[in-house]
């Protein structure tokens, strides 16, 4: 069975040599799509039979958003916090504590079931590629379950142990910090691909950063960090130290941090769902564009900082709130995404890539950023097939 | 043949007798509805038997919004405009005239398609009641037209040749304004409710405002202007002389505009779709709440400035960028706009009411602020039928 995705008016390859501009645009297109892979890709004209047919109508077809930053497996929601916050009033909750705590005390099948739930929001939204890291759990036990729930919805997982220093440790973080290197990291291992560390005043410093990052890699693990998002600091420095494949966040970076990221395959993951959230300063895209750093888009998607699922949000954000072109956010929404897993299978299309691709509800890419808020996504194919 | 709403975790009536708040807070509740009008309201343990059952499954519930601005007939769109004013870049396309052109251009079935297209889109995401502006007409055959077709889609349709000055008017706005008050409102009363001018330098003076909101009213139409979008002006006093139902987009206001507003019952409906979509600086919706003004919110839709068909996007902006509290842009989302069309039979939930209802996939209204760009919208119930 295959299936051919016929009379699109404006396909996004993400390929150059494959139509125009960095973005790879070719009009009147097919894409024949076979055994979860791309067959074949040309002109609608041209276009081979196919056992089944998908008529985009003239619309535009991108390759499926990868969201290479989100953190989906927890319990509760902190809606009063949020509310709090927005009104500028002081908020005595526990912010992630309380996140942690209910994370503990759910179920696995309460825990799966939410973030079940909120994986299949974001694949209607287009979202094909997703990564999902732990950190709610904070113990061995309660972090490797997270792991083990979020490979039942992804490849790429990623073991956060190092989110916040738990209550129990507090004052001994370098015990923590122990635990995560040994016994944690063992258990974690065998479910995730990645290590992040959450590298910033309050959390982790970057002598407890390098030290979890290399531990991890010898394990066999790729690094990436959570950087620069409050204020200055060495996270961004140590990403491209340790060949990191992203630096996330980025909000507050320095000339040298900039250039670091300019001349290195660390990738600067942006994540703009927190700043709408948390009413923050956004990050500046278009500086780390114009030094020349590869840049990507990502939901962030938490109950704290960034409730939202939505990549096509973080596109309409990008191009209003960090000066990128809609073609510079559809690139970082997909391929960038790719860049930052390095991953070459998916954010392109071309033959040999996974069939997956969105049908948008209009006839550009640019409508994404030009019709904020409006629920574009019409069809979506994962893995080749049609959801 | 009537329909229990049963098993809502929150609902919200707007109608500050009947629950907590002034958005009127129900928990575990239920609806009924019978010939498109809510029947009973109370609480679910109470519900009475009903032919069919929707069960919200402890989800929260919400008048449908309503949305009291927006232009959807119109042909085209301005997508590249979009990304070249995005971008930094001079655009020498047509801007508003190049929409009068393509609208005036296409037959009345394309119309028809269009803007049906993008009423269901809008009805998708919960807008039960939207107001239609004319506008891309520009001549009386064409404004006619516009109010036709808008008037096949809603009962609030707005007169508003008084858009801007066609080409081939140029330098000749006195005649243009007598053909408005004269043949065209003629041609356009029959399918009117109310007259809006766009009143801002460059389109419709004070003067001419006056000459034809006035003569709008002597022929039965309620008055509303775009009023102190692009800078301070003459709009909104205007519009409380004449007690306009509202004056929108209010971005410059003097506080003897504040001061008049709160002391009228001309509603301040604030667009903040356009300073999205136009990186402009928001409406200071805190500065009118906090003096006693009525504020809505609605989405502009419109190809130019606000191509979005959002109102769940235009609560979570107006939580961020204006420094509204959730509670108060679901209130404005929703009963705001019914006061801005002088309606009491929409944007609240109680006996006699129309029956229109969201169930949003989210316990609490915050959810529309707190999760934004995410499809929340459920279920809609519209004139007690379920989409
Ligand atoms: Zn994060
Ligand atoms: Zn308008």
């Amino acid at each position: 069975m295959n299936l051919l995705v016929d009379r699109i008016g404006e396909l996004v390859t993400n390929d150059p040599a494959r139509g125009r501009g960095p973005l790879g645009l070719l009009r009147d297109a097919a894409v024949l799509v076979e055994d979860g892979r791309v067959a074949w890709i040309g002109r609608a004209a041209d276009a081979p039979a196919a056992d089944r047919r998908l008529d985009a109508d003239g619309r535009a077809v991108l390759p499926g958003f990868v969201d290479s930053h989100s953190h989906l497996v927890f319990a509760g929601d902190r809606a009063a916090e949020f509310a709090a916050r927005m009104a500028g009033e002081p908020y005595t909750g526990g912010g992630i504590r309380t996140t942690v705590a209910a994370t503990r005390a759910a179920s696995d099948d309460e825990l799966r079931f939410a973030a079940g739930r909120l994986r299949e929001e974001a694949l209607r939204q287009g979202t094909t590629t997703i990564e999902i890291k732990s950190g709610y759990g904070l113990s061995v036990a309660d972090e490797a379950r997270a792991l083990r729930i979020a490979r039942e919805l992804t490849d790429e997982t990623t073991f956060l142990g190092a989110h916040v220093v738990p209550a129990e440790y507090a004052g001994r973080a370098d015990d923590y910090v122990s635990l995560i290197c040994g016994p944690m990291l063992r258990a974690a291992a065998p479910h995730a691909r990645w290590i992040d560390v959450f590298c910033e005043r309050g959390a982790f410093d970057a002598d407890h950063a390098r030290a979890i990052l290399t531990v991890g890699q010898a394990a066999g693990l790729g690094a990436r960090i959570h950087a620069n998002q409050l204020g200055p600091g060495d996270g961004v420095r140590l990403a491209v130290e340790l060949d990191a494949a992203s630096a996330d966040h980025c909000t507050h970076l320095s000339d040298a941090d900039v250039d670091a990221l300019a001349s290195s395959a660390t990738v600067a993951t942006l994540l703009p769902g927190a700043e709408f959230s948390t009413r923050s300063r956004y990050p500046d895209a278009r500086r780390l564009l114009d030094a020349g750093a590869t840049v990507a888009l990502a939901t962030d998607c938490n109950p704290g900082s960034s409730y939202t699922s939505s990549m096509p949000f973080c596109v309409a954000l990008a191009v209003r709130e960090m000066r990128m072109t809609p073609a510079e956010a559809v690139w970082a929404a997909t391929a960038g995404g790719a860049r930052a897993l390095r991953r070459d299978d998916v954010g392109v299309l071309r033959p040999g890539a996974r069939a997956d691709l969105v049908v948008l509800d209009a006839p550009s890419h640019l409508h994404l950023a030009y019709r904020p808020g409006v629920p574009l996504i019409s069809d979506v194919v994962h893995n080749g097939v049609k959801l």
